[in-house]
């Protein structure tokens, strides 16, 4: 199973919204087969392994990091497949929770005489399927926030420099997150302070969409963000009505979501929404203290990841989140489950936001 | 030799400005003696370990943290007593870098027919001592920064609501770090918002000495601090002339430091080296952020141990670390080897100051 999991996260950044799924076939203590969920819309893990086999799989065990669906989507039911390959159990990791399947895929399964092992390594299966599982039970994005400061919580000087508050290694893995997720958004004072690409630069790069929030439409013409909008798919979510800029918005590439206001601005929890109705079923938010405040005060923020580097730079830096109002400790934003990753003396914590 | 380690660690909060030692002794493959330097002016730990022998030591080997001592102080050299018990090959941790051990304890060993091995387990023994080596190498204390923040570095509310940041287990910790060292350190307006104890509340509690920065003599003579000075010796360190607070002060029993100034405030570089002359070999700071900015642009600070709560409390809280004027992150203060404890989901990073 384990080796099923490091096939799964292969599809990482390429079947979203689809879950990371892998799966191995064994038979007579031997891997005769093994494949993963590559790419969305083609063939499904469980699919993969048994094109793969190198002998007939007739009384092989199967390893799938979770159930195998029953319905048809793209493709037609992984069910169908197990039942007629002749694999007489299977070992399965997270149970699917989409309501098309939700236990009918290992019902299914049992009801055709091949024996079922649920919940094999279940933790470390779901823990490749946040993401999934989010999206499919709530039908919004998953969130990712992410921010890289010092010891003390800075994310710049008082200057707005920031290059670099963090090491080489923990930048380069910031680029593995921005490879999970479907969107990147940031604010416009970020557009406006650096400029950047908001793209992915991994070895082999996704291409998630870029968002960007502009309530009052703000957005310089020359960014790099509306320079690339042709080849990369880039939103502006915004509340104004302002017919000259959203035209000249439109004019670059990039397309125009309208979203409700609140405190006159855009709505992030209506935002979720309307990301989630185009499918897009995970946001990455790299934005500074201002969209992060937003984000935390609109209750949109499933996880927080947070660099620290090994550096204090004092009060007068920036701060990772602009103020929230909160009066007493009790009424902080609560985190919980921090998973420590070490870039040399850069630390990764990441958080759930409760 | 990991058993005179632990043995050594006993001492912690009772034997500063002496090191920590422990000493095992082991015959035929069993520990036959072992002891560690239990309090300052009292037997060092290879005389305890000697004398806690159940049979003779002649021919045994002995497993000591740190090199025996060749001189006299409080109590004859230790080598001696090693020579006279017959002990035949003695495993050494940390060298000793005192100017008047310094590889002599080693070498008298070695001319009396004793086998000597060197740095066996030196790494870990060495940690056990940092605020030794510093003290018997500068003359000044090892100084330890402490603060305990949100994950966006923020030790309070905008309100100045703190209670509590970090959890249970973090603040029992916190009174052990302050066990180790020989004097507290806070600035005045920590005694004036908070108006703490600043004592070791542990099991068996050392009795740290306290020393508040009062540039200008503003502690409220019924501070908890004032009201206990003739329990717990208190010293407030000033640059004020003032002779009527002066006396207010001395007759609640504390005492008085008068240091040199810089820009107006205490010069914290001038007081380590008055607490060093008093044999002061650590301190540790719990102020708040004037305090901590204080020291770190005097350069006096070690070691920075930084709790982090699972907590966001946004830019109106208030900050670990006053502003330090750093334009570039290039200028930042750097820190390096982050070592990492968790108590539940906060979590402790020591950092060395570079």
């Amino acid at each position: 199973m384990r080796r099923a999991i490091e096939l799964a996260k292969l599809g990482t950044g390429f079947v979203n919204p689809n879950p990371l799924v892998g799966a191995v076939i064994v038979k007579d203590g031997k891997i005769i087969g093994e494949g993963f969920h590559e790419r969305y819309g083609e063939l499904h893990a469980e699919r993969n392994a048994l094109k793969n086999c190198t002998v007939s799989p007739i009384g092989a065990d199967m390893f799938v990091t979770l159930e195998p669906c029953c319905h048809y989507g793209k493709n037609p039911p992984c069910t169908e497949a197990v039942i007629e390959s002749g694999i007489k159990k299977v070992y399965v990791g997270s149970s699917d929770p989409n309501p098309l399947v939700a236990g009918n895929g290992i019902q299914i399964l049992h009801d055709n005489g091949i024996e079922v092992i649920e919940g094999f390594l279940q933790k470390e299966c779901d823990e490749i399927n946040d993401i999934f599982f989010h999206f499919i039970t709530t039908g919004t994005p998953y969130v990712i926030m992410k921010a890289a400061s010092t010891a003390d919580g800075k994310i710049a000087s008082y200057s707005g420099d920031s290059k670099w508050i963090t090491n080489g290694k923990s930048r380069a893995h910031s680029h593995l997150i921005r490879k999970r997720v479907s969107a990147i958004l940031a604010g416009v004072n970020t557009v406006i302070a650096d400029d950047p690409m908001l793209n992915c630069r991994t070895e082999i790069p996704s291409n998630p969409i870029r968002i960007i929030c502009d309530s009052q439409l703000r957005i310089p013409l020359d960014s790099k963000i509306l320079q690339t909008a042709k080849d990369i798919p880039t939103y502006i979510a915004t509340i104004s009505q302002n017919q000259q800029k959203l035209s000249a918005i439109t004019d670059s590439g990039a397309n125009i979501l309208q979203t409700n206001a609140v405190e006159n601005r855009v709505d992030l929890q209506d935002l979720m929404t309307i990301l989630g109705r185009k499918k897009i079923d995970s946001v990455l938010i790299e934005g500074g203290g201002e969209i992060n405040a937003g984000a935390l005060k609109s209750g949109i923020v499933n996880k927080f990841c947070l660099y620290i580097a090994p550096k204090l730079i004092g009060a007068d830096g920036k701060n990772s989140i602009a103020p929230l109002g909160i009066n007493l400790v009790n009424d902080a934003v609560k985190l919980k489950n921090p998973q420590i990753t070490n870039f040399d003396d850069d630390i990764l914590i990441e958080y759930e936001v409760m």
